[in-house]
């Protein structure tokens, strides 16, 4: 704020709409450049009630991530009460387990809590005397002309128009900002639903605090056309998530009473079932989420609003990879204005978007992709003697040859860039596994040279 | 009306949103069963004011709309006033015409003009007594658990509110019905607009009302990346249509100035150009149209709400089956009442949304599809060639292929249909057309032999 006095555009303060992670994450990089911020939030504020309605509880932090949250100072703290992953444990339909490790040793996506994380970032901004959140001002409309928010105050029931100079659209999936886009000339969108929905579940903790599955693991529990995950709490507990269809034999509509729903967990989870004492209740209480991808472009109106996060891209959580975009963002566009400067505005639009469009489909994309691996290709033992040769040649080759999902997790390579070089090495892979019947025959010297002239190729 | 004592469901009126060719024919066709219809129109009356701003002034009328006009006993009246377009005209850049008949002898598309169409549903519509039109109502919202239409009557400047108990929404591509149902769980929705966009032009009559171009034909002006068209009115004028980028060295952006707009038509459609008066006025006066592909899924809430029309499946103009896809759906919607009778409105919606939704799918493709060949293939003495034999190999074998132009426009085979037995003839051409140079080499054995073949396999 040094220059506010010599300067009018500095004094004109940035306007979020949208407090969650990505708005209350945005708002502190950008209040850390020197501007004032002013944020409105639709719901209550989460310090004092929780916002969580049909949220996930649990998120998986990983690389990009934990980059952006650095950037801001406060990836050590989220880290101390985050737990690390390292690897997928597949539970088969009779209890045994498989292994697969996520990536190299020390390589963890981490579980945290979506709550924890979001009211920790809104404490860091509004600690900032440049910033100031209001909570409860629901988005009515956007006079996009005159650069006005019309907003309802939930508390008092008035409605207020608040002035903006420069709006930044961070209000999720159903965002208002974009809606108001929307009807604007030649505003491509789209939003469509899986034929799956969700419901979040508890495995209970187990005494004192104990944790009854593999503690730094993500559980799976594959079934072809369906699954269940479990990430763990802090607590001892886990969230599990079931993603099943909404109709045909197995599915929401044919489970409609507490005994359907226990004889089927019993059935196809026997090892967790008698860990979920309150699945009954919890199956019927939860509300059923339904499973979005939103893409649309421009993500700009202007020089003067910018969509960033789930606004602009809302993507389904298969790969663990939605707030992790949302975040990459906040780094992107710091890094804009590092190179630009901050009254560069009509540029950095424009190239953020330019930039980030193509990564967030491919992000969109490899979210529905993973769906059908993490549903059933995970419970297939060749896919996971795949994996083992995959991290053989990895070590093998060092730096020539990154797994898809190590890419996208752990590397900070673009998303775009990712999905095509995971492709090429899926259509190595595919030529090579013919000649692999357990992972010892990669050793043999016919694989060892069919590998030698894949990379030779690959280049 | 005759039962209308006798049951209170007839005495409910059914609503409709959107007065335009669908919403009006649509009340049309419902007040022919007996239904008391209340319609409700955005714009002001039409016959008042004309209400085409920013819309096509033509329409090419095929058979599916014939159809359905034929349906409310009106097609013979708009035929009249219709001129039959029995072929393409393609106007090359030096001026030479190439011509490609539309169909068999006797086969035409014709030119219709917009507003009268409309105006006269509207009158054959508001002649019963069952049907009340209002005009000058805005929908501002839709309460779909309440069955309430919120209005705003644009003279008075008063919100009022409608019950409805079964609502059609045919308010078309922008549709306010539809925004409502958007944000209802699980409704996929897209809009996709082209990088191209649309101006309105006139060739101007000759002496004594004389048409300076032939009559009976729709004239293309194919440039590869953009394309003008021109269809005749009744007053001896065309209305021309040019299909051209926003962006890039030949685009609406490149040309700012009147004088650069008649250098580009000069140079680009020298026999045009000269017939175009009131050009420059005209390319400066007249909005840029945007091009929108707009698709969703369910077309109904509950079994109450139902959108039919470009509300919901707008397509780009390059078919001329936009219209007639909106007509037909008022067929179908009829015959699905035949059958399964008045009140069995939650088949009927459910049965029509599943019969419908994959044939806009194809119409929106095909439309797509076409204005590739008419921008650019229709230059090509090739393609102009496997038009001809395609005539030749449909003549003679009779019933067994029809090009695929005909059967999208001269029957009423399901879009989807046609589209798939398009592609697979596609393929066949493919085929044949390396040994063919010339017509005349239809009649050689090798080719006969082929064709032969090709026929058998086809089935």
């Amino acid at each position: 704020m040094s220059n506010a006095s010599s300067s009018t555009a500095a004094a004109e303060p940035l306007t979020v709409m949208g407090a969650g992670l990505v708005g209350s994450l945005l708002s502190l990089y950008l209040a850390r450049r020197g501007h004032p911020v002013q944020v409105f939030e639709r719901r209550p504020d989460p310090r004092r009630t929780g916002f969580l309605e049909g949220r996930s509880i649990n998120l998986a932090v990983s690389d990009r991530a934990w980059r952006a949250l650095e950037g801001v100072g406060v990836a050590d703290d989220i880290r101390q009460v985050g737990i690390a992953m390292s690897q997928r444990i597949m539970h088969d339909a009779k209890g045994q387990l498989s292994y697969q490790p996520y990536g190299e040793d020390g390589q963890a996506i981490y579980s945290v809590n979506r709550g924890h994380l979001n009211r920790t970032l809104l404490d860091l901004a509004e600690a900032r005397p440049n910033v100031q959140v209001r909570f409860g001002q629901q988005c009515l409309g956007i006079d996009l002309r005159r650069q006005q928010l019309q907003l309802l105050d939930s508390e008092s029931g008035q409605e207020h128009t608040e002035k903006y100079t420069r709006l930044f659209g961070t209000d999720g999936a159903f965002s208002a900002v974009r809606g108001a886009l929307q009807k604007t000339e030649r505003f491509d969108y789209s939003q469509h639903y899986l034929e799956y929905g969700y419901k979040e579940l508890t495995i209970e903790a187990g005494p004192d605090g104990s944790w009854q599955l593999e503690k730094n693991a993500l559980h799976i529990w594959p079934r072809g056309q369906y699954m269940m995950i479990a990430l763990p709490n802090l607590d001892g507990s886990f969230n599990c998530t079931l993603f099943f269809p909404y109709d045909g034999p197995e599915s929401f509509a044919s489970l409609q009473t507490p005994a359907q729903v226990t004889d089927f967990f019993r059935r196809v989870f026997p090892d967790a079932e008698p860990l979920m004492p309150e699945l009954e209740r919890e199956f019927f209480e939860h509300p059923t989420g339904s499973l979005v991808t939103v893409r649309c472009f421009p993500w700009k109106y202007d020089d003067d609003v910018l969509l960033l996060g789930d606004a602009a891209h809302a993507i389904v959580p298969f790969y663990g990879q939605g707030m992790n975009a949302g975040f990459e963002d906040c780094t992107v566009l710091n890094e804009l204005l590092d190179q630009h400067g901050d009254a560069a505005w009509p540029t950095i639009f424009a190239e953020f978007q330019q930039q980030r469009k193509p990564n967030a489909d491919a992000i969109a994309d490899l979210a529905v992709y993973n769906f059908v691996e993490m549903r059933d290709r995970v419970a297939d033992p060749r896919f996971l003697l795949q994996k083992k040769i995959e991290a053989k040649i990895s070590a093998q080759y060092p730096g020539r040859w990154m797994p898809l999902y190590s890419q996208v997790t752990f590397s900070h390579t673009p998303y775009a860039e990712a999905w095509a070089a995971g492709q090429q090495q899926e259509a190595i892979m595919a030529r090579l596994l013919p000649h692999i019947q357990q992972e010892a025959d990669y050793e043999r010297a016919e694989v060892q040279e069919l590998v030698k002239q894949e990379m030779a190729v690959k280049g």
